[in-house]
């Protein structure tokens, strides 16, 4: 590696899809010097030696965290306050201790809890992702053109922020900072409330009586199977992000649902140009989606 | 082409995606003598010439199916009554009238209720596309794989009928045959409420006070983008089938909406464990759909 590294040590707490992704990045961009991982499952941490996106792993989170310049929880939302208690006293003064979870404000209420002072707390989230789950399905690219959410809380370090934002830029990310209850609101939904409604209807088309499920999945080309795709996404991951983020998720799902009985009712009175008009209009925000480079 | 044509001479009307996929595809399977587009839009007929998946094009829809041993209606189902209507003094006595509409009890009565005895009525609907419209959006390969559902009415010919299913075979696609009713209601759950979720919560998040529609654009990532793809699918083909399809599709979302008050109510009340029971089955039917070669 010839340019110097942002951080000499960074240590991944959680080697899934995302901690494997930031190991592949990292080493693919040089922001690390050493890149340590950590994970509860022994064989995770064995895979992720193998697969050569840390150096060494630890089962130890505690151990792991040692003299790292850069702690990211990559673990769901659910395990921080735990997690963040059990590594605490093992942070290095003058570290930033960020994470990559989808929920900001339970986030940063649980690693604050526990984040000795003079350690940088700003939490971060990568809005970016697959269906697939374990330390075999990130790769390097998964972060390129997609946008990072820094919510650094009030009074931040500013340099320690700004060097994350780098750290992120670095790894083909673009960055934006934001407070962390704006944004719960905008996750909620952009990927809560889809998520939600994914599972929901697949849940739903397997427990008819009238259709079988062999049925459901034969002639799933006609739309279901990309909703079964986002319904495969990790079950402990997005059972934390809807407990962490329950009200914004209760307020936009009601949104949601006082609009479809809306469509429901034109539906029933057979109010076709009220259909047209609103198959019209999301048919323009799919245009901006696609100039805005956020489609697939 | 050195095989014998299944049929010596096929109408298609309606050039958008599916018509001009037939085209295509019958192009590249050899399967018809000659293919004639009918299309009100003569610009449209004039693109379809000149992408050469057509070998002649007309304005009138009766001209266009004089002699044809094959008819395909390829426009939104609304429009099949006036369409039959139409063209039923034109139909050549022994000649298949078919559809690729995606609701078949309406089709079915749309095209009974005109069709002239000796022609054999037989509907049938490709369970597949894209998001994408028009005479320019079709490819050879959009069948492949994927199911083609024949619902031919008590007494259809039987000969007539298989004819059709070799047809579709020969395009590439997997054909079942099942009562236009129950195909409704599989559609309705496998396809049409799919849709009208996506359509809606596109149109929520484009409502939101709090959220502004460039923060929804920028991190669609999160899953908002794969449904504003769907939500780009044509809102004339779309209205029609959702007050085609009334009925079923009420039925169904009402079997939605009960779930997702279910799921609602778990968040609200933190049960974790209910959300994980549901995430973890919905990873299972996504299996089904990826073993079944349904998926993209």
């Amino acid at each position: 590696m010839t340019k110097t590294p942002l951080y000499d040590r960074v240590t991944l707490i959680g080697l899934g899809l995302i901690g494997s992704s930031l190991g592949h990045a990292m080493r693919r961009a040089g922001v690390a010097g050493e890149i340590i991982g950590a994970d509860r499952d022994e064989a995770v941490c064995k895979k992720a030696v193998e697969l050569g996106f840390v150096d060494r792993a630890e089962t130890d989170a505690a151990k792991a965290v040692a003299d790292a310049d850069l702690v990211v929880l990559c673990t769901p939302v659910g395990t921080f306050d735990a997690l963040a208690k059990e590594i605490a006293g093992a942070l290095k003064p003058g570290a930033t201790l960020s994470d990559v979870g989808s929920v900001k404000l339970s986030a940063l209420k649980a690693m604050a809890a526990h984040a000795p002072e003079g350690v940088h707390l700003i939490p971060a989230h990568p809005v970016a992702g697959t269906e697939n789950s374990g330390p075999e399905a990130g790769f390097a690219e998964l972060f390129e053109g997609r946008w990072t959410i820094l919510t650094p809380p009030d009074g931040a370090d500013a340099a320690a922020t700004e060097k994350l934002k780098s750290f992120w830029e670095a790894l083909g990310s673009k960055v934006e900072v934001m407070e962390a209850e704006h944004h719960d609101l905008v996750l909620a939904i952009t990927s809560h409330i889809p998520h939600l409604i994914a599972y929901n209807i697949v849940g739903t088309a397997a427990d008819l009586e009238t259709v079988t499920e062999s049925e459901v999945i034969k002639y799933s080309a006609g739309g279901f199977r990309d909703f079964t795709r986002i319904a495969a996404s990790n079950p402990d991951m997005w059972r934390d992000i809807f407990l962490a983020n329950k009200d914004a998720v209760l307020e936009m799902l009601g949104r949601f649902s006082e609009d479809l009985s809306s469509l429901q009712r034109a539906i029933r009175w057979e109010d076709g140009d009220a259909l047209h008009k609103l198959f019209t209009r999301t048919r323009e925000i799919r245009r901006q989606v696609i100039e805005a480079g956020q489609d697939e």
